[in-house]
């Protein structure tokens, strides 16, 4: 017996900016299985985000039909040292959560349930829930098929809060993370959206050489927005991040970084 | 009298890939200005796109509190032969774009109408919705607010057709266009996604090296998906292009490209 899964794309945090095809997925759901962020040492708090998930299923799922399990979340090493060790930390840890998984489909769904993952903004990006879901079919121990169903990413709400078009004529964009900026920029590129970036790596960059749009909590009540010549808002950017982590309990922030044109 | 406008992200292409909040944003709009594709010269056969945006008004607002004005869209040249040819090029036409938009502006609505532009995928990606609404903005003839609704790009809707995750583990993605592939590749973009590639640029790069995973007009009847190794799937990429261009009268067609790791 095959069990069903829909990973679905709830967008990047407003409880309306999940698309029609998604809410008709969430309704077709008998078990969300959910991290159980809380499990994780170091990381409480995350209290908020965890309302406003509920406030999603709320909103959008008609009737009571369907049941919510925490799944407890490995603990993860956040600062390995090298590239290598963070793909191989990265590997472990979404091992580690196959199992996690695996055993919760076993003892807590029937086979004839459709299970359900909500993931913050879009599957495709910087998420680790189609690899995990991957993980959980190779171990053999459940049949399991699944749907992706696509949602706006921070990217695109981060470039709607600031009107902006993030590609410049006929140039690229580079979609990367904090760990990777130096390396991007070394190889060229100039026009970057950065996320998982919990360090600000921006702050080792030239300041007076380039522009940052940066943004946090998108489409939230907690939402933050600063933009400016790098070298004059980074400490304001800085600040701002540790404002919404300290208030809320969580912060999901993504920014686009652009070389200043040569005046 | 500031008129406001709302440009609203409505998803790949399927009639329910637009969020709530863009379906809100529908239900405010009193004029809704779409390009007129006809009447560019050697464009015609595009009944099927204005049928989808017909059926994703008909479906998402209620009421027929809405007028539909189509602006005639200027002329442009296609193939300009070197970039700077092609930005210049582009800019012209925002330019005549953002004239011909003034026009309809003030002389088919009135200061109090809500304005609406509808926008395949999301308007922060090789869209030039917003760069047009700025000229409008600063011919000073109309005076225009507006607000962006982000949309899920193209992007999103391959990677769910695909269940892929673009970002290999702690790498990067380059959204590029076929214009620039030859060039990004030569600075070491290994994993990029390409967009308005009319031309099938990827043929050029050696296929035995990359892996592709194409797809055109994501989310509606007409959608085509193919991939595997470049060499081996060019050509049928080439003919399914063809085909939906065929069969459809338009085609918007985006694709994933890798570089295979060594072995």
């Amino acid at each position: 017996m095959t069990r069903r899964a829909l990973l679905i794309g709830i967008g990047p945090g407003g409880p309306d900016q999940l698309t029609v095809e998604a809410v008709r997925a969430l309704n077709e759901v008998d078990v969300f299985l959910v991290a159980d962020k809380e499990a994780e040492a170091g990381r409480a708090g995350t209290g908020d985000l965890v309302a406003l998930r509920e406030e999603i299923c709320r909103r959008h799922i008609t009737g009571d039909g369907y049941r919510i399990v925490a799944v407890p979340d490995p603990p993860r090493d956040r600062a390995p040292k090298t590239d290598r060790a963070y793909g191989d930390e990265v590997r472990d840890w979404h091992a580690a959560r196959a199992r996690a998984y695996a055993r919760v489909l076993l003892e807590q769904t029937g086979p004839d349930d459709t299970v359900g993952f909500l993931v913050w903004g879009d599957p495709s990006l910087y998420d680790s829930t189609i690899r995990v879901v991957e993980r959980v079919r190779e171990t053999g121990e459940v049949d399991l098929d699944y749907r992706v169903v696509p949602g706006v990413s921070s990217v695109q709400a981060l470039a709607a809060r600031y009107r902006l078009v993030l590609n410049r004529i006929g140039s690229p964009v580079t979609v990367t993370t904090g760990r990777r900026l130096a390396t991007d920029v070394a190889s060229g590129a100039d026009n970057l959206v950065v996320m998982l970036d919990g360090n600000l790596a921006c702050a080792d960059l030239p300041g007076d050489a380039w522009d940052i749009w940066w943004g946090a909590n998108l489409g939230t009540d907690g939402e933050e927005l600063v933009a400016g010549p790098l070298g004059e808002v980074v400490d304001t950017v800085r600040a701002a991040r540790a404002r919404v982590r300290a208030s809320r309990g969580w912060v999901m922030d993504i920014y686009l970084l652009r070389r200043r044109s040569p005046t």
